[in-house]
């Protein structure tokens, strides 16, 4: 069945959200963990963190359009650093409740039975039940005009993860983590190796490993 | 396992790009078809298309600092228009066999034996043998300086899909048209749904469904 523009433009508000953001894709299934000035947490899930590059390692997520409600933009803002906190089976439940609208004196960590972890290098805080962490200071923003979203990109300055899950040529195992992937707007999926290729090469065959 | 930004400027190049490249999570996977003014195709495989907005839909992707050999990005400045094709598992190794250096006088869709397929609404060729199919007009770019890479951003002007994955709401069953989700940069996945949950609100429980 073909849809055309119009087609999506006359759908139902909820059903065009549903559609639209089911078809681009399996998504990254991530907590976001930030602070503001006086030390208050906030954490939120987001299903578009992407990879920005290795050299140096970056990455890079899209906000709503801002507003002042938006608090991990005011916090990174504020204070500079955000942390990317991959989530596994086990925690989507308490993932998903952080979509929640909380007010800005709750923090999702208490409200949502995470705990909020420390370390020496950046000021945001990592959820501990997490198993892979990564820690970023924010560099750039780019306000999409077209409907004023904003693409955030941040730089790695730390990664934390349980080692057995580290292959031996660096690939992180996150189906062995227990990461999920996020569907539409409210699906958890749960992911199956199927193989490695191979560097692709014109006329040669790939490897499946 | 802590990793300091300096242990990962320290990694082996490919190691590091195998490491960064996963964990930022699963990836959407989705073959990218353009066309340039002469009608020469281009496919080639992206895990970096995320959802944009749904009203009006929109998509983004990220794509590597632009050079003459990007053919990808030269297609879409000049003829206007891409498809994005969810990738789904039979078709994992002709998908990853596009991401091969091929000159710019060979189409990806014949090398990779793949089929193009057009259509009223745009001069981007499809991928017939997908599932789920968008077609995009291309809005805007925005180059990240920290490294050159590119969000490409499209207006969704057509999405061609099986009415069998549609579900009552909008939801469409990525999962059971067997689109598959990408991890690291080689990596291929099978894809299982463990639920959605309802809107979240604070103080009421999620029910999942």
């Amino acid at each position: 069945m073909i849809y055309t523009q119009n087609d999506i433009a006359g759908f139902d508000r909820r059903y065009r959200t549903n559609f639209i953001n089911s078809i681009s894709g399996f998504k990254s299934a991530n907590l976001i963990g930030t602070v503001d000035r006086s030390g208050k947490t906030n954490l939120a899930v987001f299903s578009s963190v992407i990879h920005l590059g290795s050299d140096p390692a970056s990455l890079g997520f899209l906000m709503r359009p801002v507003s002042a409600e938006r608090h991990t933009y005011a916090n990174i803002k504020e204070t500079g650093y955000f942390t990317v906190n991959n989530i596994h089976k086990s925690i989507i439940h308490q993932a998903h409740q952080t979509s929640a609208r909380y007010d800005k004196d709750i923090s999702e960590f208490d409200a949502c039975c995470l705990t909020a972890e420390i370390t020496q290098t950046i000021c945001a805080p990592y959820v501990l039940e997490s198993q892979i962490k990564i820690g970023c200071k924010f560099i750039e923003e780019h306000i999409i005009q077209f409907n004023g979203t904003v693409f955030m990109a941040g730089e790695i300055m730390e990664v934390i993860l349980t080692d057995t899950v580290l292959m031996n040529d660096g690939y992180v195992d996150i189906e062995s983590a227990g990461t999920v992937a996020i569907s539409g707007i409210d699906g958890y999926n749960d992911v199956k190796n199927i193989c490695r290729f191979s560097y692709a090469k014109p006329e040669k065959p790939l490897t499946p490993f």
